[in-house]
């Protein structure tokens, strides 16, 4: 999505260890506006699909999963993070490792959202290692709901997210996709 | 805002200790169509106010600040929640204590997104007792910069949280205004 590329490459910064910040539009500042048009773009890419519910991980996903929910029409649900619990009765749980933070989360959904006719989509703002994504498609075989594709903002094609995804048949649709980073630049698949 | 408390009426439900659980359309299961009309309210009762930016904090506030901001065309800053740090040389720090969770946080904002000129409307799902509004109240006085605004979705007029916004002379719209909960019912201000 070129507007996004165009984006990242004016407002990106790239770290050491190959990491993207994206702070001041995406993950801790949002630019609503472009957010709407993400959303926009994934209910386009998503709209043979059949979706019926919106899936994803607090924080970051939540403002574009609520936009492509407004133009899908259909609800968002956000898992909440939280250290591993004991009473887990009403929810589906699964164990999710952060390598931001290093440190290993539980998220959850509470039950009652999930019903067995569901069809999913999962969005993110990024995949990496695509541990959170993992996370949500453990909750939805627990579940035993259909995940009809997994939509992300920004994906790092060169780590494992991409692939673990693709191994699955999901339909994945990146609205950026990050080839490689060279010399301090992002270099996208569409780049080429 | 009466789609609100017809909303609230029929999906809300009253728990022991005045805990009004929405979390089937507002903080965990979200009704994005909900959310942009929401937005499209804030906007309307803040239109004169001048708002350069909309505050917030992580998570359940975020997506009622996107819609805020989308119909505003100003942008979002969600505030982090996390364990005190040590190292905060770039960030606007607040300490928070969660009634609900019975925790204190730090929030915490960066720096480089508070310059002097903002004005700020700040964007909350809840008021209660006010801690989450008071910490982002706290970071602006120390960035500097004027607080235009509190939108709520939702306050519980009978607790501390709206008499400290109104003793402080800032502008504070909430979308529903619970007066009391009187049997496991709802009383709405707007009901007396």
């Amino acid at each position: 999505m070129k507007l996004l590329e165009d984006r990242i490459r004016q407002d990106g910064t790239v770290l050491p260890g190959n990491v993207l910040k994206v702070d001041n539009f995406l993950n801790h500042q949002i630019d609503p506006q472009l957010m709407d048009e993400l959303g926009a773009e994934f209910a386009r890419r998503f709209q043979d699909a059949g979706i019926t519910k919106i899936l994803t991980v607090e924080s970051s996903g939540i403002a574009p999963a609520v936009m492509a929910g407004l133009h899908m029409g259909v609800p968002v649900i956000f898992a909440r993070k939280h250290k591993s619990l004991t009473l887990t009765d009403n929810l589906y749980t699964a164990k999710v490792y952060s390598y931001t933070k290093q440190v290993n989360n539980d998220i959850s959904i509470d039950r009652r959202f999930l019903n067995p006719e569901e069809k999913v989509l999962i969005i993110d703002d990024f995949l990496a290692n695509g541990q959170a994504v993992q996370g949500l498609l453990d909750i939805a075989a627990t579940a035993n709901i259909k995940v009809a594709g997994v939509g992300v903002v920004i994906e790092k094609r060169f780590q494992k997210g991409h692939k673990m995804v693709a191994d699955a048949g999901i339909q994945l649709e990146a609205l950026a996709s990050i080839a490689s980073f060279e010399d301090g630049q992002v270099i996208f698949a569409t780049d080429k």
